[in-house]
C-alpha cells in the first residue's frame, strides 16, 4: 500500500464498526460535524482526554507514551508554560498595533538564536501562514515566481502552500511555478548527495526557465521529515544552496520540523548544515501547542514588501501566544533540553540500530537529536513496506505507545517524541518495540518456511 | 489624504522624533526587530501593559476606554474566559487526529446557531486562513476559479486571501480570477440597493466569463467594514445571493467582523439578511484572542475535497483554542451580550446621530448593535474628509477613548468595542466626542469667517 497521496497511518472510517461502541459513536459523531477533510491516527484511534510530560491519558486513566507529537516540545501541559499562560491570559493579550515590550524582547531573544543574517522576525499563527508569507516574501523580492521543492515535501495548506507540498498529493496539484527535485538518497556520503541534488535543483531552476518562470526560491524542510527523513550527512545542503545563490534565488530553510533544539546538535536544522537562508519558516513546537509561528529574514528582503505591501495577522504575535513562546525558550534553555535530545536521541538510535542488525526487514536506521527513523522492507524484494511499517506502528499503539510512519511510501517509523523524553522512556519504547519485531520475525520466518 | 492602500490611522515612522523618548526608543527597537511590514496606530502609538473588560492600561496604570476592539469580545482578561483557557492548559493540549469530546461539543453548539445548511465545520488558526480555506473549498467544488468581492474588501493575508482583498492597495494585487463590485451606497433603499448590487455581480460575472474564467463564489462582509460600513437596509443581500446562485456560484458569507452577537440582532451578519450562505467564515471574537477561526459549510461542498485532499491544520481546534471559544460562548449566553449590543449600540448610535444633526461635516450615522459609523465629510464641496477623520480618531486617543478610521477613503469613524461596553462607557466616548467636535466647529467657524 503506498499512502502517496494519502496519509500514512490514517484511520479508514469503513473499520468503525469494528471497534468498541463508546468509539465508533464518538467517530460518527465527529464524521457528522467535522465532514469529510478530517483524519484519525492508527486503526484504533486514541481518545484523550489528559496529557503530561510525555504521556496521553484517556478516559479511563489509561496512559499512552507519547513517541510522535514535536508540538508539545517541552512536554504535554508543562506546568511553567502553563503558567506563563494563564498569567498572561489574565493580564493583557492584543495585537501587534499596540507597543508592547514583551514581544520586542522575545524577537531579539529569538533572533539570537539565528545567525547573523536574519535579523527581522514577523509573526503568524501556523506554519502553513509562515510558508505562505515566506513565498509572498521571496515572490516579491525577487520579482520572479519560481519554486523548487522536494518530491514529497509538505510545507502547509493554505491555497500557496498546499501547491508547494507535493505530499498532499494529486488531489492538491502543485502550482505551474512549481519543480519538484528527488530527495536526498540515503547511504551516500554528504559529496555525494550535495552534488546530486544540486544538479536536480539546477535542472529544475532550468526547467522553469524553458517554461519562461523566472526562478524565486528553494523551499526545503532541513530534515526532510515527508520525504522520508534525511539527517545524514549535515553539510549536504550547502552545494545546494549555492547553486541557489548562483542562479539568483533565495533559500527558505523549513524549520517547522527541524527547529527548537530538536535536533539536539543546534537550534535550527540548517545550522547543523553550515549555512544562512535568506528566510527561515518556524512552527508547530514554538509555543508548546498554542499557536504561534514565525518568518525571520534577512531585512532587506522585506524592506519593500514592508513599505509597499504590509502585514498584519490579527492572532500574529499576539500577547499570549508570545507569552507561550518566551517560556518555552526559557524551559528549553533551563531543562538543557538540547543536549538532552543529542543525549538520549543518539541512545535510541544505537538501540535501534541493534534491533536493525540482524533483522532485513530493517534498514536506514538514521536521526538526529529526538528525530528518529527506520526504514521496513521486503527483505527479498528489497522494497519498501509500508504495509508492514503500519503493523508495526498500531501494534505499538496497542501496547500504549505512540509513534507513526511517514516518507513517500510510507514505510518510515517516525519517532519524534516531546523533547524532555528520559532514557527510560526510550527503554520502554524500544522494549515494546523489540516484542512487536519478534512477532514480525516469527511471521516472516513462517512464511519464508511456507514458500521454501 | 486618501488611505488606499495605506491603512487608516497608521502611525508614520517619520513622526518618530516627536514623541517622548521612551516611545520613540521602544518603536526604534521595534523597527529593527519585527522590519518593515509592521504598523502602528495612531500619532501617538499607544504602549499597552494590562487590559481588564473595556479598558487598556499604560506602564503608568493610565487607562484607555477601549471602543475599538472587537477581537477581546466579551471585555479583555474576562476572567470566566482566562480561567477555562488556564484550566486547559493545564489539562490537554492536543490535535484533532486524536479523538476529543470538547471539540465536538463546541461544534455541535456553533453549528446550531447558524441555519440549517451549515453542517460541518472545519477549524483553522485566523480568518485569513478561514478564507484561503474557504476559496479552495469553494473552487474545488464548483471547478471554477472566479471571484467576487466588493471594490474595497478585506479577506485576509495569505497568498490567496490577499488576492481577494483590493483594500490591501496595489503592492497586492488583485488576483486574475477576481472581479469587484461597488459596495452597497448608502441612503438608498433595500431594493435599491439590491437591485444595483445584484446587477453588478451579475456584470463582474460576465466580466469573468468573458476572460474565460467560470465563477465560483461571491464572498462578502456581512456587514461591509472595510467599504466603509453598510449595516442597512438589512435585507439588500438577497436578491444578490439569487443572482449568484442563477450563475452557478456560492455564497460564502465573511462573519469575522458581524459574526458572534456583534450586531445586536443575530448572531450571524448574513442572518440579518434572511439569508442562508453556502460557507461562512468565522473568525476574530471567536476565543476572545486566542486563535481560532473557523470554516462552516454545506457537507456536500467538502464531501469530495475532504474525501480527496483532506485538510489538517496542525493547532486548528486544539484543546485550548476549544476551551476558549466554549467559553465565549457560555459568556455571549450568560451575560446576554447580543440583547446588551443591541440596546447599547442603539443609544450611542442614537446620541451619535444627535451630534450630526447640527454638524454639516458629519454624515450616515450608521451601525447596527455595537458596530457604529459615521462619515466625516468636506461641508462644502460634500467629499471624503479622511483627514479630518484622522484628526478626530488621534484627539479622542489622546483624551484616552480608542477608536479608529476606515473605508476606502479613510474618513468613517470606526466605533466596535468589546461587546460588554455599557451604556456609561457610551456616555464617556459620546462626551469626549463632543468636546472633540466643538473644536472642530470652532475651527470650521473661523475657517469659513476668513474666507467670507
Amino acid at each position: 500500500m503506498s499512502p502517496a497521496g494519502g496519509m500514512p497511518n490514517s484511520f479508514d472510517i469503513a473499520r468503525a464498526g469494528a471497534l468498541p461502541p463508546e468509539l465508533s459513536e464518538l467517530i460518527a459523531r465527529r464524521g457528522r460535524v467535522l465532514g469529510a477533510g478530517y483524519r484519525l491516527f492508527y486503526d484504533e484511534p486514541v481518545h484523550l482526554v489528559r496529557g503530561q510530560g510525555v504521556h496521553l491519558f484517556d478516559e479511563h486513566g489509561h496512559g499512552d507514551l507519547d513517541a510522535y507529537n514535536n508540538v508539545p516540545c517541552v512536554g504535554h501541559c508543562h506546568p511553567y508554560v502553563a503558567d506563563a499562560i494563564a498569567k498572561q491570559v489574565r493580564t493583557l493579550n492584543t495585537n501587534t498595533r499596540y507597543l508592547d515590550e514583551q514581544i520586542l524582547d522575545y524577537a531579539e531573544r529569538l533572533l539570537a538564536t539565528h545567525g547573523d543574517g536574519l535579523r527581522n522576525v514577523i509573526y503568524t499563527c501556523t506554519g502553513s501562514e509562515a510558508t505562505d508569507l515566506a513565498l509572498r516574501i521571496a515572490r516579491y523580492a525577487t520579482g520572479a515566481r519560481g519554486i523548487v521543492v522536494t518530491s514529497n515535501a509538505y510545507h502547509g495548506v493554505t491555497t500557496a502552500a498546499a501547491e508547494v507540498s507535493p505530499s498532499l498529493g494529486a488531489g492538491a496539484p502543485l502550482g505551474e511555478d512549481v519543480r519538484t527535485v528527488p530527495p536526498p538518497r540515503l547511504g551516500e556520503s554528504a559529496k555525494e548527495v550535495g552534488a546530486r541534488l544540486a544538479a536536480d535543483v539546477r535542472k529544475a531552476i532550468d526547467g522553469l526557465g524553458q517554461q519562461g518562470t523566472r526562478f524565486a526560491a528553494f523551499l526545503a524542510d532541513s530534515i526532510f521529515s515527508s520525504d522520508g527523513l534525511r539527517p545524514q550527512p549535515a553539510g549536504f545542503l550547502k552545494p545546494v544552496i549555492e547553486a541557489v545563490h548562483d542562479a539568483g534565488g533565495l533559500y527558505i530553510a523549513d524549520e517547522v520540523q527541524s527547529g527548537f533544539a530538536r535536533t539536539g546538535e543546534a537550534m535550527w536544522g540548517y545550522q547543523r548544515h553550515g549555512l544562512d537562508p535568506d528566510l527561515a519558516t518556524m512552527g508547530k513546537p514554538m509555543g508548546n501547542g498554542i499557536p504561534i509561528a514565525a518568518v525571520a529574514m534577512r531585512p532587506e528582503l522585506v524592506a519593500e514588501f514592508g513599505r509597499e505591501v504590509r502585514y498584519f495577522n490579527t492572532f500574529g504575535g499576539n500577547s499570549v501566544s508570545i507569552a507561550a513562546a518566551a517560556a518555552v525558550l526559557d524551559v528549553i534553555e533551563n531543562e538543557r533540553l538540547m543536549e538532552h535530545a543529542l543525549s538520549v536521541g543518539g541512545y535510541v538510535r544505537d538501540r535501534l540500530a541493534d534491533l536493525a542488525a540482524d533483522r532485513p526487514y530493517l534498514e536506514g536506521v538514521r536521526g538526529a537529536g529526538l528525530y528518529l527513523g527506520v526504514d521496513l522492507v521486503d527483505p527479498e524484494k528489497r522494497q519498501p513496506d509500508g504495509e508492514l511499517a503500519l503493523r508495526v506502528v498500531n501494534e505499538l499503539r496497542r501496547r500504549r505507545v505512540l509513534i507513526s510512519a511517514t516518507g513517500p511510501e510510507g514505510h518510515t517509523l517516525k519517532i519524534r517524541p516531546p523533547l524532555p523524553f528520559a532514557r527510560y522512556d526510550g527503554q520502554r519504547l524500544l522494549g515494546e518495540l523489540e516484542q512487536v519485531l519478534l512477532a514480525v520475525d516469527a511471521a516472516q520466518t513462517t512464511a519464508r518456511g511456507s514458500r521454501q
